[in-house]
């Protein structure tokens, strides 16, 4: 193996540790975000901002990096697939990350009137999506296309809670107007959840494309669309 | 120039071409489905399955034309960015298409209901949106950053008119029960509308990034989170 290659090989090494870390700040500021709601205290979202702006940079520097490896080493199909996985998955962990600042929008409405209801399915979501995220990024530095696969099965228990979510808020502003808004709030937070579990999907379909070069992004029996 | 240069130049034209094809189905899928609303003539949400097909085939082919052609000719610095960018808006355009779905699964429920209220702000996001999507392409295949700037300015726009839907919708929730479930429908749609713009806007920043070979993705001021 000469230096070249070997410099690559880190070069790789170092970027798959860049998405790791922002996977990482992506999840917590999702998880943040409904703390915040559940235990009412405003004051866990503080760190939000800061943490968005990390998301942010390392967005472009992903990128930048990605660019940077393939214009410098010309890699064969394999590595091309990653270094070109690597700038879209940075984008979803992205997404995910202003999807937990939209979260805290509906929560500093949400915080400021009496609570609607036991939060339970809400939490829930939240604890299946952050483990959808942990396990697309862990199958892609593993290779592992069975952990990218279910993935995209947990995918759907999200969508059943996200519309278990909706047909409950909505017998609640059915039957009294009062909670109409509180309520509204409740089922957006919800959607937030559930597109972060498509994002986290999104990444797991990357991985697979990367592993195996073929695509199951568009399988010939399609997922249902929610 | 060369036999080898000369097929390149012709691949790009064509993956452009595709591109912008494949932005006109995805408009078509949009203005499809708030027509059918808007008139409420499920009929015309008929060529949706064939069209979502369409797209997903064509962000596959995409895709795997650039991951080609990277591969193949290593090309410079402005070459790999357009070839980056193209794989990153076929995404954007495949989900503009998925929202389009989206949208029919709402106009489904309201067009079996009596009609809530004139509509005026959904028809015209949907003009601006569809705008922002057919001048973010245009902005890709003529280099045009002043188009992509305007483009990222339209979308303030279009979260207004989201903002002023919610408002309106939930004065009509909050003043009579029987609406709820219509007016959530119609808040659902006005998102996914705003969604869809906010797919405009990152395919806007991507032109941008290509050409200028500088991220206005996470501009110093940032702007505001819808």
């Amino acid at each position: 193996m000469d230096t070249h290659q070997r410099q690559f090989d880190r070069d790789l090494a170092e970027l798959k540790k860049k998405l790791i870390h922002m996977a990482a700040v992506a999840e917590t500021m999702i998880d943040q975000s409904v703390q915040a709601l559940v235990s009412r205290d405003q004051g866990l979202v503080e760190p939000l901002p800061h943490e968005e702006e990390e998301v942010n940079r390392l967005q472009i520097e992903i990128d930048e990096n990605a660019v940077m490896l393939i214009a410098t080493h010309q890699p064969v199909a394999g590595d091309l697939r990653f270094l070109l996985a690597a700038s879209k998955i940075s984008g979803e962990l992205e997404r995910i990350g202003d999807l937990a600042v939209n979260i805290t929008e509906n929560v500093s409405v949400l915080v400021r009137q009496p609570p609607l209801k036991p939060l339970v399915d809400i939490p829930r979501m939240t604890e299946i999506a952050r483990g959808m995220i942990r396990d697309s990024l862990n199958a892609l530095v593993r290779d592992d296309v069975l952990l990218a696969q279910s993935v995209i099965t947990t995918d759907n228990q999200v969508d059943a809670l996200k519309d278990q979510v909706l047909r409950e808020l909505l017998t609640y502003m059915m039957s009294d107007p009062q909670t109409i808004e509180r309520a509204l709030m409740l089922i957006l937070v919800a959607r937030h959840l559930e597109r972060a579990a498509d994002h986290a999907t999104n990444i797991a379909e990357d991985v697979i494309y990367q592993v195996q070069g073929r695509d199951v992004r568009h399988p010939l029996t399609p997922r249902e669309k929610k």
